[in-house]
Parts: C-alpha cells; sequence; structure tokens
C-alpha cells in the first residue's frame, strides 16, 4: 500500500471516529486490551524473531530489554488500554459559546486533531499505547515505530485492526508502516495532505530529525536539564532530600535533576551533607572552583558541563552569589523543562516561579513529578518543552484542537 | 548586526517584557502611536523612496497601494497601537490551580511565548501592527518584512524603538531584519535557539515557503476555500441573501465564499434567483452540468475548480443529492477555514456542524464573520487553519503559552 492510500485510509477513518461515541470507543479500547491478552503466545513468537534478529545483530543488552516482550508486559500494554478506557473524554465539550451583538451563537468546541503520525523507537509497548491514546481522542494513526521491533509491531498492529473490525469499528483507525526506512519515513513526514500533527516519541537524536525534516506540525517531547536552585535561605536538609531524590530516584529520565545551582552562602554547608549521600549513590559532582574546593573528589567542571543533561549517575554544580544570578543561569542552559527553587523566602520563591523560563517551575518539591500521572492528568503521551500547543506533561487534552460552531438565522456582514 | 546577536538581543528584551507590567506595556505603546503621528512627515519621506523604487522597477498599481503611507494610514497605525492599548492583557491569568493528593499545589499560568519571529510582505502597515500585538503580550519580536517596503518598515522600526527607549523599555523589543535576502531569511528560519515561533502573514506563496523551510514552529495562517450548501429545506431568500454578502461584499479575502453546494432538489429554484443576482455584480458561474443547464451563461467546470480559491468574481457550483454528499464533498475540497449550511433542518445543522472538518462552521450566517473583530477578540494576528495551538481567528491568547507553577513544601516523589 502506498504511504497516500494510508493517508487516504486514515483520514476515512478519521471522520468516522469524529462521530463515534465514547462508549463505542471504550468498547474498542476493552476489546483490544482483551485481544492482546488472548494472543499473547503468539506476540511473544513475533516478538522473538525480532529478539533474534537483535542478538543477531549484536544489539546491547539494554536495548535487547526494551525490545523484549513477556506476558507481564502485554498484560501491562492491556492494563494501559483499561486505564485509558476509564479516563474521561475530553471530545466534545464545548468550553465557551457567547451571543455576539448581532445575534450569532458562537461556541468553541473540543474536536480531535485528525489524522496524528507516531514515530517512535524500539519499544514495542509504544504500538499500543500510541493507539490508545489517538483512538480515545477519536484521532486516527499512523504509526512508524524502529525497523528493530518491527515484527512485534506488525503482529501488536494486527492484533489492533482484527479486534477493532470484530466490534465493527474501522480498523484503518490504526496503520502501521511495514516499510521503516529512512526515505519513505521522510516521506511520511511531508505527507501534509493527510497528517495533521506529528508526534515524535523517543531519543534527542530522533525528536531533533523529525523536527528538521517534517513540513508537518510536530508537537515535540524534549530533553531536560533540570536545575535545582539551593537559595540562601533554603532548608539545608530538604534541600538535600529533595537533590538526592530529584537525582537519584531514576537517572535516565527527562525530569531527573542535572544540574545545582547554590547560594555561596550556603554552599559549604550544603556540600558538607550533600556531598556524602551522594559519593553514598556513585554520583559523581562537577563544580566550579569553589564547589571542587570545598569537596575535595569533585570534579572541574567545563563550560559542555552546564548545559549537559546527563542522564548517569553525574551532577554540575555552580555557585552563585544572588537569586537574579541562579536565574539567568538557568534561564541561559536550561532546555525548558523542570526548574526548582528550595528556598525560605517568599519575594524569592515568587521571582523564581516568574523569571525562569521552563515548562514546570517549583518551589520546594522535586522535578521528578513532570509526569502527566502526577498531574493528574491520567495519560502522558509525553512532555512538551516547546511552546506551541502544549507545554508540560501532556494529556489526553493535548490531543485535541478546537472548532468554532456558530449558530444564526441570516447574519450578513455589513 | 548577525542574525545571532539579534536574536540574544530578543530574548534579553523577552525576558524584561515577561515581568514588565499591563500599566508599562499600555504607556509603551500610546508612546509610540504619539511618535508614529509626531514622526509622519519623515515617515512619508522614508516610504516615498520605496514608492519610487517600486514605480521605477514598474510595480502595478495594486501593489503600490499596498505600499504607500499617507496621513491617514500612519493616523489608523496609531489608532490601532491604541486599540491594542485598550484590550485586556491575557499575560499572567492563571488559569487553574489545584491540589494534589502529596499536597502539591499544580498552577497553569498564561504567559508569552518569547521570542515572535514574524514574516510579512509588502504592507508597511504590518510593522506597526505586529509590534503591537506582540508587545501587548510580552513578548519580543523579530521582524522580516519585503524588501519592497525596506525603508519604509526602516523608519517605522526606528520610530518605535526611539519611543520606547524615551519611555526606558528595552528598544529590542522589536528589531527589523534589513537584510532581506532569502538566504538570510531561511537562516532566520532556522534559529531554534533564539525564536520560539514564527508566524508568516502574507499570500499563500509566502506561507507555503515558511512551513517547508522553516525548523522553528509556525502558526500557520491559511487561505478560504469556504463553502456554502444550500440545503433542501433552506429559506431560498436567506440563502441568496446569504451567498450575495459571502461571495460579494469583499472578493479578496479569505472568508469570501467561492464555492456552492446544492441540494439538487432547490437547486433550479434558487438559481432562478440567484443567477441574476450574482450577474448583476459580474459574478461568473462555474457550475456542474446541472448547473449550466440551469444556468445559461454559467461556465462548466472542471476537477480544479472546486479546490480553487479564486479572491476573485468567480464562483463554483456543484449539486448533490443530501446532506452526506454537501458534507463529504466540502471535506475533500476545503482548506479548513470556514464553511456553512443554509437550512430549516435542525438534524442536518447539526449533522454539518458536527462532521464538518474546518476552523469555522455555521449555520444560516455568512462566512464572512470568520474575524477576530466579529469574534469579540478585540485584535486579530490572522485566521488559523492548521489544528496545532490555534484554530480560526486568533486574538492576543494566541500569542501566549502557559506555564506550571508549583508550590510544595518538600515533596519527593516514590
Amino acid at each position: 500500500m502506498t504511504l497516500e492510500e494510508m493517508g487516504r485510509r486514515a483520514k476515512a477513518a478519521a471522520g468516522e471516529l469524529n462521530i463515534t461515541g465514547v462508549t463505542e470507543k471504550n468498547r474498542g479500547l476493552e476489546a483490544v486490551a482483551e485481544a492482546l491478552v488472548r494472543e499473547r503466545t503468539w506476540l511473544l513468537r513475533e516478538n522473538e524473531k525480532d529478539m533474534e534478529a537483535g542478538r543477531a545483530a549484536g544489539m546491547k543488552s539494554g536495548l535487547l530489554d526494551r525490545l523484549q516482550l513477556t506476558d507481564a508486559r502485554i498484560e501491562s500494554m492491556a492494563e494501559g488500554l483499561r486505564q485509558i478506557a476509564g479516563l474521561e473524554d475530553p471530545v466534545g465539550e464545548v468550553i465557551s459559546m457567547k451571543k455576539r451583538p448581532n445575534g450569532l451563537l458562537i461556541g468553541k468546541k473540543r474536536v480531535p486533531l485528525g489524522v496524528i503520525g507516531i514515530i517512535y523507537e524500539s519499544r514495542p509497548n509504544v504500538t499500543a499505547d500510541a493507539f490508545g491514546l489517538c483512538f480515545k481522542t477519536g484521532n486516527a494513526v499512523i504509526l512508524k515505530g524502529g525497523s528493530d521491533a518491527i515484527c512485534s509491531n506488525m503482529a501488536i498492529t494486527k492484533v489492533i485492526r482484527d479486534a477493532l473490525e470484530a466490534e465493527g469499528l474501522n480498523p484503518d483507525s490504526v496503520q502501521l508502516l511495514e516499510d521503516t526506512s529512512r526515505e519513505t519515513t521522510n516521506r511520511m513526514m511531508k505527507l501534509n495532505q493527510y497528517i495533521d500533527v506529528l508526534i515524535p516519541r523517543g531519543g534527542a537524536g530522533l525528536i531533533q530529525a523529525v523536527v528538521n525534516n517534517s513540513t508537518i506540525p510536530v508537537i515535540e517531547t524534549g530533553t531536560g536539564n533540570c536545575h535545582i536552585y539551593v537559595d540562601e535561605t533554603a532548608d539545608l536538609d530538604m534541600a538535600v532530600n529533595i537533590i538526592m531524590n530529584a537525582k537519584t530516584q531514576r537517572v535516565g529520565v527527562c525530569n531527573a535533576c542535572e544540574s545545582l545551582v547554590i547560594h555561596q552562602a550556603v554552599m559549604e554547608k550544603l556540600m558538607e551533607k550533600l556531598a556524602e549521600r551522594l559519593r553514598e549513590k556513585h554520583v559523581e559532582i562537577r563544580g566550579d572552583e569553589a564547589v571542587c574546593k570545598a569537596v575535595s573528589d569533585a570534579v572541574l567542571a567545563t563550560e559542555e558541563d552546564w548545559g549537559k543533561e546527563y542522564l548517569d549517575y553525574m551532577i554540575s554544580a555552580k555557585t552563585v552569589s544572588s537569586v537574579d544570578e541562579a536565574i539567568s543561569h538557568i534561564n541561559r542552559y536550561n532546555t525548558g523543562h523542570s526548574e526548582a527553587i528550595i528556598t525560605e523566602s517568599y519575594t524569592n520563591a515568587q521571582k523564581f516561579l516568574d523569571e525562569v523560563d521552563a515548562a514546570a517551575v517549583y518551589v520546594n518539591a522535586s522535578t521528578r513529578f513532570t509526569d502527566g500521572f502526577e498531574f493528574g492528568f491520567g495519560a502522558e503521551i509525553g512532555i512538551s518543552t516547546q511552546k506551541l500547543h502544549a507545554r508540560g506533561p501532556m494529556g489526553l487534552e493535548a490531543l485535541t484542537t478546537v472548532k468554532y460552531i456558530i449558530y444564526g438565522n441570516g447574519q450578513i456582514r455589513s
């Protein structure tokens, strides 16, 4: 099937989904969840083909682990779909409706985006997850997964399509690009006629490639060089507690803390408490000269360290002489994700919230909370670090747009 | 000055604007309005240089007219800025704030986008207008106007910058690209480090070039192939009245009607009333076979006519046998702008509102109302025909984004 034909089918499916009620959509999600569990033996067999190819190609164990399906992972995919079925459907809500002086009644209604393209990497569970989020919000989706996971993704997609069809729902609500070549992917990124929005899900390289090549609007999810600023007035025990959580609770995630900014008045006292705790967790400190003087085993930071998302057991540490210097350092090096201040000063807290340019700005809490579930959205498509359409954790609403509906009785413009 | 230096300055100015109160911003807008009127003799002289160059290059009279400044046009630019000063500032509003079970208080606050790039064509008044909208919403702006209007744009920008500086406001809130070459413009479209959003304002060619070349997120304003569907149950006098308004009140605008879709049961009766009225206004009808049979001087439409935005005294006309056929024709050929149904049927009205995929969908009213002022926004940046971030007429809110502000008291994630 050509890409254009897939686009036409997706658009037709989107038209049907647009007028499918939430009860039918939830029935579809439940049926797919059930089918994934029922077909697990076959799914595992298809996944094993990808695993074998991966092993033969010398794929690293971390990547092989991401690629692998297990009974538990299939159950967890199914459970994810059931949870999505349980969420409120944002589609159809009329957000506002006002009468104009000429009698026109103008309403603003939440509607599906239409056709969403999702480009992702090795984890096959994204196939079910992306389908679920798009389907719940009445969008058709064209998926392009990694070539490493092609057998798994084809199998999961087939199970989803068959289950939808058995429920009398349009299977073209989800389609998978079977040709995962770069050339076809690039053509997909220019299919403006059929695809309304592209969402890349994966590492920084993938996201950058989509941003650079797509002519379709992109919802960009991004990297997090997250800072914690320890103010002069901070409760240092709270600061240590929050830093340890934000740095070490999970190091490979975008809302983990990568950089400390510390007021010079409390730097030595903080480090007395913090350095040992970091050492216990084998976290290397890359500090400026003052920090290196205070912490014997700290390594001198280079300019590059200030802008780096380590995703590893490392943290940079910079000393500043004021909250203003802290804010300006953060606004220079951050990636617009999550930033925190630890302070007891009302003025500095409000100033930090006002002036730091990021999706989520915290006072006295861990940056690790930037997450759709923690924010109470019930689902997460990703965390947007750009400013258009959605910023920060994106729930189901990020997969909708609005439409103006206008009731008249013969009005013409004069 | 290099583009990167302009970017750095814009980012610094955006940081200042972000914490500038609405009173100061309004004072700046009023001061600029006054300065434009005060400096009008000089502005007219600089504009005359562009006019002379245009005449020498054989520019058409329509384009020369767009390029020309007059006392009245300068007064109207100033008046536009005063009106923007009078509008409510969307920035700073906390749209929602909720306490999570763990005690985190999570708020969603409206904030400026940051740095906006605007790429536009010949009309020099856009320079003042774009500045005003961006400044009011706390955004710094980098302007790239047409090379035809370079002297006018440089003069207007100088007046704005001087007036801001005299008020103690950062003149880098507005900067103009003096090098309007394609190469520099293309580099501007990839300045992701400094520019948060690009807005092209102008014809379809300009907008397409920006969409195709920009790696910065684009707010796309678009063309309008707007349809009016005359249903079987329509009040035909109302239909004629609305069609004449939507087609002929102003033909060169994106919300003008370009295409009729008519239920076969009322086509002949409608045309009896409508054809003569269109003839009086010298509007050519491009109809399908049935329409050509009913209207002696109609021209047979080709496939191309159905998708065409004429912006001229022409209208296409297609006969259908049901509201479903009308909706599917419209969804195939429209550009997602404005579509109307004329009907007395409750069911068909609701069906049309639900199923037509466009920014604005009307029952019994002219498509000409799709406009920021008519919608009550008090200002208009453009009309978005894409689905991300903003759809339909865009007011000041479209120039803002949100930021999550989170108040904690030591929360860590478990």
